[in-house]
């Protein structure tokens, strides 16, 4: 049996009883570093909360594990209950539908615990979840290379009146230029976009157009680190939360539509007050 | 202060280890029967679960509890730890916006304990959660009010090939018309909308447009129970899910848009073989 279960947002806490009680009974725990290196992830600390609780140790799997050697995970869950651990909940990314597909195909039976994800956990700062339009996600830019395929997306929600979520890149364990061309395993320093990183490359591509769907004076709500004990929340216009250290990752962005006025009388206790 | 803890989708398990040791210290507990009864409050034995796991009474918090005595619980929070419990996450529905918004004003401390809710726990069926429109919400028609405005929502999610999630109509405790006249508290039995009446009601608004956005022959997935043991999750066109009793609530129906191959892999597990 391969059990997929999310860990929430904040830590080690965050997981179910129903979590924690799989986890518990499984003989091979594997832990997700790929789409993001949380609070659970990013010190020896926090792997080591987690294995206290679980009383397992883990195995952190990184990109290249879950791409190269998801058939050793996936034979080993054959004979035995293995655990793969995800930040947020099981659905957020791409690879883990992919791991699940592969499980289904070779006839193993996957079992899925659910969990907070940025998806719904953004609910907290007041705009209706189901008032929020396609999520869009925005790319580190390089010299060479700006695409701008969120700009439409946000133009059309923002006509509908709607909220747009915006999810900040992560570069993490990206090979470097120099490693692809010699075929080494050298990788670049992890990248996490910053709020104000979001909004500049927003703004730039917002600049280019004649009527832009967003300005300088757009309402956004900025997040930090959302679902742990130090998050930081704040509404703003661009131009504000530009200027706000929001401090350690993840960070997110949305971008708010037309609002009800329960939801302005909420986004109030989040207001920028400069 | 006040806990706002989101429960889950399941059982009594499916509780954060966060959210129980909150729950565990505060002096009151209430759980909302506002927007859903699931099988952790349909039965006398689903709330005597909690109980017993929680080691606390629960005061169940209807429609009217929630807004006619939100000043009792909201003061009760202001000298003592009081808890809110709340099905899914705790920002699925208005209502709870509108307590947090009050309790902030009075000055009370706020936490709240995330969890996972039907807006993400939908991602199981493979389509992914950026790719969704807006949602929608099926009321149930009566012989005078059959509102559409769910129609163009779904259309204009169609044409950027969005998927839509619709969310099906709860009654719970609603005034019965006779009790209404009277200024008596009689309610209506509750009921909640089924997958088939949900598409009924879809296909007759579609019917009588010239271009319908969907019909009979669109791919649809129903859920039913989604995160519990006894979940069912069936992708098919609305004809052929019309056909299936998916048995007891909650469903809820996403009409599929444009889809990736990894979606259609995902999907097929699902799909429906007749």
């Amino acid at each position: 049996m391969l059990y997929i279960i999310g860990l929430g947002l904040g830590d080690e806490t965050d997981i179910t009883l129903k979590g924690l009680e799989a986890v518990r009974k499984c003989q091979k725990v594997y832990m997700e570093a790929y789409t993001s290196l949380l609070s659970f992830g990013l010190s020896t600390d926090g792997l080591s909360n987690l294995e206290k609780l679980y009383g397992k140790s883990i195995t952190l799997a990184d990109r290249e594990m879950v791409e190269e050697k998801a058939d050793d995970i996936l034979s080993d869950s054959r004979d035995a209950d293995v655990a793969f651990l995800i930040v947020g909940d099981p659905f957020g990314a791409t690879t883990h539908t992919d791991l699940v597909v592969r499980a289904k195909k070779m006839g193993i039976e996957v079992k899925i615990v659910h969990n907070a994800s940025v998806m719904n956990a953004i609910g907290i700062c007041g705009l209706q979840l189901y008032r929020y339009g396609e999520t869009v996600s925005i790319p580190f830019f390089t010299e060479t290379w700006r695409p701008d395929s969120f700009y439409e997306k946000i133009e059309k929600n923002k006509e509908m009146g709607l909220h747009t979520l915006c999810l900040l890149d992560i570069r993490v364990k990206e090979p470097s230029l120099e490693a692809l061309c010699r075929g080494k395993k050298i990788y670049e320093p992890s990248r996490y976009m910053t709020i104000n990183t979001g909004i500049e490359q927003l703004l730039e591509i917002g600049q280019a157009r004649e009527e832009p769907a967003y300005t300088e004076d757009t309402e956004c709500v900025g997040f930090a680190r959302l679902g742990s004990e130090d998050q930081m929340i704040v509404a703003g216009t661009m131009r504000q939360l530009q200027n706000i250290d929001f401090g350690a990752p993840l960070h997110c962005l949305v971008i708010v539509g037309k609002t009800h006025p329960l939801e302005e009388e909420m986004l109030d206790f989040y207001r920028c007050r400069t």
